[in-house]
Order: structure tokens, then C-alpha cells, then sequence
């Protein structure tokens, strides 16, 4: 398979890469002699604090607020979600949306005392906690979806549509860093954490929110929507260990970054290439006998393990909760079975208190004057064009037509949900100021509300995509 | 249908409930008089409060401190749920016992450090909150299960047992009360809200771990197990009535008291009169057609505005999550999807909680000496008794064989999760001290447990049971 000019072709994206790579360390070694503003970029918000006192109210009291607060967001997400479908958008467009109008932005600057009164400070505490539960859970469903069969079918395509996906948008990205820092950088962060966290947030693509859409747009079976997958799947991988490393880097002290990575490299090899094969054969063997309630107890508990060990590593909970999903095949009955058995209560409750969870965050208002607005759309644009512009290319240069490559390129902008979890990452530690953090929702929600209706015009599904490359 | 002498039998039945009420009248008025000991019974544990200030660790170390209980409470719960299958008891046994041997009466008692690492005051009013949330999905569920086609079926030997196994022990248990109060009550309550919690306490029957126990003994379609399921369906409702009726009046002065049972009685009937039909027969016309994500999204947005309502009018959340389950019918396609979708987390991550939260709460180490465990040991008797008597002198009465009145009276004594739920309740509104708190688990615990061997004994689910004066 392969001629010797599709061979060329993938020593250019190598080539390509390489540049970038150069490119990187260039702009590094210009950021590192830059500092933040002293004002402007604040520290995070007091509402995000899990530590924040409980004693304003009673316990009874705490616990109607909170019991108000989760009936009125998971109304409110599901109607925004609902309204969404119906516009022909994944229901997660409308999900964010709606968490977004229950915060400050919205709800809150047109009707303070509703929002105050619908989520006083006392319940914030749990609602982060409820969060976390959820985009734990979440992660570890996105884990059960990871497939590497994909990979290994379409390897060379994938992997070069994926690392040019990552990398034009990371290498843009931090350019812009050079740019954002001296003007929204936050002290508490250096040049290098800030550049890297702006390059992963760029270059995320979020495969569940991608693997809807596909499904919604009867794109899944055909060679684009493969294609897509696999990419979006190497994306993946890579976009949480870009962050992993981020957040091993923003630790602080330059000792303590080593033995995170080296425990983090540990850690990733020990899960999916010792245990990874070890379950899937034992799976094979056994996997119809293993029922009952033990299953989703055992996947439970070992779950919550692997996320503390990953945070007690120095990286994000999350990660350890995806690990853990992508050491069972995405096809086992016992994925099977935890996606039907944890799946609705997560998308129902959890996961919306994490969109109003964000929301409550996410200060549009900080957008002060057309001079934050352009910023905000030069990220839009930034983030939109690095990782069309990659994957368009790569996509060409591997074999693709026009028309395909933009398709791929338009779909791996699907930011969404995952994008969600970056950035509150980035604002738990004290990377984005709650300006950046806004501005970079906004791009979330942009990116991937574009994505359905550029798709469907491209899109001629009766038309058959086949790959020039790739038998 | 029924001779002259069954409704002989039945006055009979009437004649002594109206007795009982007579002595019920007497009780109330000689221990109008008393007092509570000054020391002795305590306020509630402080580490039960919800508004236990959280400070001592950072936001991320909570985090890690949750996640790390959380996974020891799964995988300890299952671990003794399972033993318990295996030793021919319902799991829920086990998964009591694990929530008593993580907290202070096993794990803390050999071993302190191990409690406060693994369950640091910081989380407590976490651990709260997720409990809280189970019980009152929980309490959904036991609401779905609410059926009223079989006690129209057996209406009078139903209402019959249920009553006399409701009133028995509820008169036995006011009657304890008169010596229990001077003992072991608390000031904060008065002697007649401790009498009549006592009496609530002591007349709890176990819908759901009922239906387990004749499920796994392949007794739920005897007549036996249908006679169990209607009386014990008859003292759920009954038995949140009169936990509702205690909740209202402990709240105080007499003046709220009034207010709060008319919109309780008020809003029950709203539910149940009005509401449960209008549902019935709009779902049996559209049941079909309603399907889709929206359903559990409406479902759990109301449940909670309902178990909200219910917090406000004064009683406990858990009887508006009941009421609200009760709503709808217990075999259409809604409740169904609910179960399936809602249940396996319920059981499998927040119901534990509640189990760990309440042996967080449960000091057995209070039970001070021989006198104390002998005053347990009375409880326990009185509990058994009362339920057992009431239940099988109403069953005789009412035209069964002496095997099957006992099968039912010992079958009636399973207390289990519903007991834990009333108990919990009865520590968070100050009328049970700690000690008692205790006991009353124990006491739950001893009379679940004695339930299935006893019945298995005693039951021969090959010889036909047949009730002689219903057809």
C-alpha cells in the first residue's frame, strides 16, 4: 500500500512539523523574558473556591438551595439542549449555552438577585464537587469510546491529519501567546505554562461531541467520518497529554516537573501498554461471564483510584479517569454495560452542573469594550484557522479532495465539551485570568456551533469519499 | 365476597384499633408531664453538620480526599453487599454493616487514624449532600414501586395486617417511650414528638428490601408474597405519613403545626388524588410516544422541585421525592426507563454514601455497659413483637393458617434502608440522642437479618397458599 509519492507527501508533514517544532522554542526563548501585567488579569474568581465557607445558611437550608439550584439546571440545560436540536446542533451547543445564561453573563447581569438567590455562594462548594464527580465520570465514558482499531486500519492518514491538527494551532497558539501575555497573562503563571495551556486549548478536538455529530449528519460508516474518528481519537490522547504536562509544569517549582512527567509517562505506559492488553485478552476469554452488580461497582471504585493517583501525580483527575475507560475495548459488554448504566444519570445531572458549573465562571461581562472583542475574535480566528488550516493541508497532502479536506478540517474544529474541561482546568490553577477564561468559552461555543452547518452544506454523503492513499 | 363471620372478624380488628388509640391517648398524657435527663443524651454528633465550615484543606485536596472515600465506600459496600448474597441475606444487609464498619463503631474503634484519613471532617458535608441526593432518589424509586392494583384486589386483609402491624408496634413503641424519654431523650424535642417518632421507628416496614427477600425466596407471586407486598405498600405511605406528621410538629411551636400538616395533608391529596389519575390516564393514552432524553431530564428537574416543596412545607424531602415517584404508574413505560436509567448509580455510588454516612453517624461504641445493650436488646424485642404480633393476630383473624401469619409477620419485620432513612432523619431534627441512634440500627439491622432465614424455615413455596376468606 503507498506509492513512493504518498511517501514524499508524508515526509513534507514531517518536514513540516519539524519547522513548527523549531518555531516553538523560538518563541519561548522570546516569551521567556516577558511578564504579565500587574493588573488586568486577576486571580480566579472567590466563587470557584471549593474552599469557601459553608456557614452563611443552615445544613436544611444549604440543602434546599441546592436541590433549587439542580432542578433549575438541569431544566435549563435540557431545554437549551432541546432548542439546539432542533437548529440542527448537537445538544451540547445549547447545554454550554445554557450553562453560560445561568451565570453572571447573563441571568446575572439582566436579574442579579435571581442568580443569587438561585446559587448563593453557600452551595458553590458542592456544585464544584458535583462537577468534578461528573467530568470524572465523563472522561472516563470518553475513555470507553477510545477505539484503536481505527488507528491501525488508517494509521499514516490519521496520524498526519492529527499531528497537523495539533500542531498548527498549538504553534499559533503560542504565538499568540507572545501576544496575550503582557496583556492578560496572570502572574502566578510563567510564559512557558501560559504559551503551552493557550497552544493545547487551541488544538483540542472533542471526539464525543464530533462522534454526535457525525451520527446526527449519518456521516459515521463513510470513509470522512472514519477518517474524523481516528484523528479526533489521536487528538485526543495527545490533547490530554499536552495538558497533563501543562498542568505538571504549572506545579510551580522546575524539581518537582521531572518526576511528575516521569510518574505521568509511567503511569500512561503502565495503563495502556501493560494493563490495556492484559484486559483485553482476559476480556476475550471471560468477558461473557463478567455480570452483575460488581462490574460497575469494581469499574467505579478503580475508577475514583486512578483519578486521585493521577492527581496525587501532580496532572488533572481527569486524566486518570480517561485512562482508566481506554483500558477496556470500546466494544466490550462491560463498556457496554457502564455506558448504558451510568450514561443517562451523567448527561441528566452531572454533566449540567459542570456546563453551569463553567457558566457560573464565565464572566463575558469582563469583555470590557470593542478592544476585548477584537481579542476574543482574533482567538476565534486563531483557533479556527490553526486547526483547519493543519488538518486541510495534511488532508491534501496525504490525498484528499478540496471538498473532503475542508469537511475534515471544519469537523476536527469541534471544540465543545472537552474544550469546556480544558479550560476550567486552566482556570482551577491559576493560568487564564477570568477574562482569557471568558474569551476562550466564547471560542469553545463558536468553533463548534460552526461545525454542524458548514458540514451539512459541504457534505454530499450520496457521494462516495475514497481515499487516493489508502487502499 | 366475605362471610358474616369475616366481617365479624374484621370489627374485631377495628374494635382494637380504636383501643389502641384509647391507650395511645392515655400515654401522651403521663408523659405530657415529663422531662428529659439533663445529661446523658446529647445533641447530634457535630461532624453531622452540613454546615461544618471547610477550611482545613485546599479545594484540590478535598477533591482528592472525596474521590479517595468514595472509592473505599464502593468497593466496601459491594464487598459486604456480596458477602451477604452469598450467606443467603439481601445485599443490603452487608451494605449496612460496611457503612457501621467504616465509621466509628469498628474501623474507628481499632483503628482511628484510618477514619480520619480516609474520611476527614472536610468532606463530611460532601458526603452529606451525595447521601442526601441518594435517599432522595432512592425514595423516587421506592414511590415508582407504589401500586395500588393489588390493594384493590385484597383491600380488607391487606389494610387489616397492615394496620394491626402499624399500630401494634407504634403503641408498643409510645409505650417505650414513657421509659425511654426520662433516659435517653433529648430537651430539644418534646416527650410527645419523641413518643411518636419512637412509635414511627418501630412500625417500619421495608417496601423495597421486602421485595428483594421474595424475589430471591421465589415467593412474589404466592399469595403469601402479593399479601406481603400489598400490607407493606399500605405502611410505606402510612409510614411517611406519620413521619411527615412528627417532622411538622418537631419544628416547633404549636402554631406551625397546623399550617404544615394541612398543606402537607393538602399537597399529598394534590398528588395523589388529582395529579396520579390525570397522570395515569395521560400516559395510558401517550405513554407509548413519550420517550427520549427529556423524560429523565423532566423527571429529575420535578422530583427535586417536589422534594423541595415538601422541604418547605416543613416535612423532609424524602417524602416529596415518594410522592412525586408515586405519581406515576408503577409498570408504564416512564418508570421503567427511570429504573433502568437511574437505579444502577443509585445502588452502586450515591446509596452507598448514604450507608457510610450513617455509619459515620453511628456510634455503637455509646452503648455504655450491660444496661445499655440490655435496653437495646428491648428495643429490638419490642420492634419484633409488635410487628410480628400485630401482623399475625390481624392475618389469623382475617382467615390465614398460623404458618402463613407468621411467614407474614416475620416477613413484615424487615426494616432495612427505609428504617436507616427514617433514623437519619429522626438524628438530623435533634429527637433521637446518638445512643439511641445506635440502637435503633441496630435494631434495623437485627430484624432485616432475622427476616430471610426465618422465612426460608418456615416457607414451603410448593404448598399452595391460599387465603380462605378473600376468593
Amino acid at each position: 500500500m503507498g506509492t513512493a509519492r504518498s511517501w514524499i507527501r508524508f515526509a513534507g508533514v514531517a518536514l513540516a512539523l519539524g519547522g513548527a517544532a523549531a518555531l516553538f522554542l523560538l518563541v519561548e526563548s522570546i516569551g521567556a523574558n516577558m511578564s504579565p501585567p500587574d493588573a488586568g488579569g486577576t486571580a480566579p474568581a472567590s466563587v470557584v473556591s471549593v474552599s469557601t465557607v459553608v456557614h452563611a445558611a443552615g445544613p436544611a437550608d444549604t440543602m434546599s438551595h441546592l436541590l433549587v439550584a439542580l432542578a433549575a439546571i438541569v431544566a435549563a440545560t435540557r431545554a437549551l439542549g432541546w432548542v439546539a436540536e432542533r437548529a440542527g446542533q448537537p445538544s451540547v451547543v445549547g447545554e454550554i449555552v445554557a450553562g453560560i445564561a445561568l451565570g453572571p453573563s447573563l441571568l446575572g447581569a439582566l436579574w442579579p438577585a435571581a442568580t443569587t438567590t438561585l446559587f448563593p455562594s453557600s452551595i458553590t462548594p458542592f456544585l464544584a464537587a458535583v462537577s468534578e464527580l461528573g467530568v470524572i465520570l465523563f472522561m472516563f465514558m470518553v475513555g470507553l469510546e477510545f477505539d484503536t482499531a481505527h488507528l491501525r486500519r488508517q494509521a499514516r492518514t490519521a496520524v498526519a491529519v492529527s499531528a497537523a491538527g495539533i500542531v498548527l494551532p498549538f504553534v499559533l497558539g503560542v504565538l499568540l501567546a507572545l501576544w496575550l501575555y503582557p496583556r492578560f497573562g496572570i502572574g502566578s503563571s510563567g510564559f512557558v505554562v501560559f504559551s503551552l495551556f493557550l497552544g493545547t486549548a487551541m488544538s483540542i478536538t472533542a471526539f464525543p461531541v464530533l462522534a454526535r455529530i457525525l451520527k446526527a449528519l449519518s456521516l459515521t460508516a463513510t470513509p470522512l467520518g472514519v477518517t474524523a474518528l481516528t484523528s479526533a481519537s489521536v487528538d485526543d490522547i495527545s490533547g490530554w497529554c499536552l495538558l497533563a504536562l501543562v498542568v505538571g509544569l504549572a506545579d510551580g517549582n522546575t524539581g518537582a516537573v521531572l518526576p511528575t512527567i516521569g510518574l505521568t509517562v509511567g503511569y500512561t505506559a503502565l495503563m495502556l501498554l501493560v494493563l490495556r492488553p492484559l484486559i483485553h485478552r482476559w476480556l476475550a476469554r471471560a468477558g461473557e461471564r463478567i455480570t452483575g452488580p460488581g462490574v460497575l461497582s469494581g469499574a467505579v471504585a478503580l475508577l475514583l483510584l486512578s483519578s486521585v493517583l493521577t492527581e496525587w501525580i501532580g496532572i488533572h483527575a481527569i486524566f486518570g479517569a480517561f485512562l482508566f475507560g481506554a483500558l477496556f475495548p470500546h466494544d466490550s459488554r462491560i463498556a457496554d454495560q457502564v455506558r448504558r448504566q451510568v450514561g443517562p444519570l451523567v448527561a441528566t445531572l452531572l454533566l449540567p452542573v459542570f456546563f453551569a458549573y463553567s457558566g457560573l465562571r464565565t464572566r463575558v461581562g469582563l469583555l470590557d469594550g470593542v478592544g476585548d472583542w477584537l481579542v476574543c475574535g482574533l482567538i476565534v480566528l486563531v483557533a479556527f484557522l490553526g486547526k483547519f488550516g493543519g488538518v486541510f493541508a495534511a488532508a491534501r497532502l496525504t490525498g484528499l479532495g478540496a471538498r473532503d479536506a475542508s469537511s475534515l478540517g471544519i469537523l476536527m474544529n469541534t471544540r465543545g465539551l472537552v474544550e469546556l474541561v480544558v479550560l476550567n482546568v486552566g482556570l482551577d490553577i491559576g493560568i487564564l485570568s477570568p477574562a482569557l477564561f471568558a474569551m476562550f468559552i466564547l471560542m469553545a461555543l463558536v468553533t463548534t456551533f460552526a461545525t454542524t452547518p458548514i458540514v451539512r452544506a459541504l457534505a454530499n454523503p450520496r457521494q462516495a469519499f475514497v481515499p487516493s492513499v489508502e487502499a
